[in-house]
């Protein structure tokens, strides 16, 4: 596996790559792999004839308040793992290889990044809709694979690059959970023992209301009521939202049509999102 | 010369016009093309193998209160011009192929949108930003060209693709005058005998301070002063902007160096823009 840290050689790389008709496969992430970002890989392996993984804990995408210093570093682990499963290269960019001095420019996709997780993480979907342009544009792909589990993200990008007409497949690929439900996040490992066990209760909460739905329970605010009585008598008491949404516009419906449940709430410090589409 | 309207064909063009090496020169335009235009397209006619010029009069680059509506539509002369200097290709989009239905997404580029013509024109410059963004990702081309004329269009297009990585060359091509010095506008066309006479005292303004700068005068605010003089010597009383900036930054300059003066001015209900480097 190629690890490349700067854009010309990014772009030799690229050029090889697309040649003969090659398709590229790329994944952008911010490092501290786990098997939710590997089963991304393994989605692109399957049609793509190289696959390129970047990682860049990406500044402008943190609140002042949030993680960002904090954010775990695991590059020799991530590069490891990468290796075993066949990853072709791994883009490992400085903060100036993605921002050179003096930009200017942002991509902003509204009213969908002011809402759910936008509200409460002013900026944030912006700093994302930017890195990912950056990196789409100097990465080149044909496809990009992007975790359900950032449900609102995904969306967002799918929509930004249908906006834009960028030249890409955007492709989602199903969350990974642990034995117990919990979706695997990097931020898990900020959980204490008590928090790790507390924190199942969003897949419970998400599993709870999936049956409402499928018994005919229509309300979303029926279906919300449920899901958060499952996480306050976990003991989960700061949660940022709980919302039934159209599955594909994150639209708000009193009487609910194909929906998705998503849920974000801090247990302990950490600050845990969780989705599920509700008619599968 | 093949005429091109929706994106598939627009997709098979480029295709084949980038395969073996196929270098594609890209011109967007709103039509109403006069030599100004034209000397874009010769000059992407000199390095590229393929030459597509697009005309789209972009519904978000104007405020309610400005000449959308009226904007000249002359496909057909605009036709016959493009046919005459052999350009290869004009893509022609009716609105819902530039935007689908539902989109959300904009490009922003601040603070330069905000300024010069930005400030009195709000939004102006962020409609340029998205639709140009919308049709490089749709034409991909190797280089696009730009007039001179629009120096702040060009300044913030220029600044837009460097932060976002885009694969594109953009290419500056100077500004193309009458006779008497008259910036050629697809606006010029409002004006009466009498504006068409006092319009050239943009060009007067601009030669007059390039003459003080280079007789080593370099304080701004005495090179705009005598620009204003001759704009309201000749009757130009609605003057929007006399401002003199750094060349590639557009920053603002007490003591100037490397100097463009950049001006706006209403010539009866007619909004002209003009430019000039001083030290050229």
């Amino acid at each position: 596996m190629i690890v490349i840290e700067d854009r010309q050689s990014l772009d030799s790389w690229v050029e090889q790559s697309r040649m003969w008709g090659g398709k590229v496969g790329f994944i952008p992430t911010m490092g501290a792999l786990h098997e939710g970002h590997l089963a991304l890989v393994r989605e692109a392996k399957k049609t793509c004839t190289q696959t390129i993984v970047s990682i860049f804990v990406n500044p402008t995408q943190f609140g002042p308040e949030e993680d960002f210093s904090q954010y775990p570093r695991t590059f020799e682990k991530d590069r490891a793992l990468l290796e075993e499963i066949a990853c072709d290269a791994v883009f490992l960019p400085s903060p100036e290889v993605i921002y050179p001095p003096g930009g200017q420019t942002y991509v902003a996709v509204e009213p969908l990044a002011s809402q759910l997780c936008g509200a409460s993480r002013p900026g944030h979907f912006q700093g994302v809709a930017t890195v990912v342009t950056i990196l789409l544009n100097l990465v080149r792909p044909h496809a990009a694979y992007f975790g359900v589990k950032d449900y609102q993200q995904l969306t967002l990008i799918k929509q930004m690059v249908r906006d834009l007409a960028m030249a890409v497949e955007v492709v989602g690929v199903p969350i990974v959970r642990e034995e117990d439900g919990l979706a695997l996040s990097s931020r898990n490992r900020y959980l204490t023992a008590k928090e790790r066990q507390q924190a199942t209760a969003l897949y419970k909460a998400l599993l709870a209301a999936q049956s409402l739905f499928k018994n005919g329970e229509l309300k979303a605010i029926k279906l919300e009521k449920a899901a958060r009585k499952i996480l306050y008598e976990s003991g989960i008491e700061q949660i940022d939202y709980v919302e039934v949404r159209h599955r594909k516009t994150l639209a708000c419906q009193l009487s609910v049509e194909d929906p998705v449940m998503l849920i974000a709430a801090k247990v302990g410090k950490t600050r845990l999102i969780d989705n599920m589409v509700l008619s599968t």
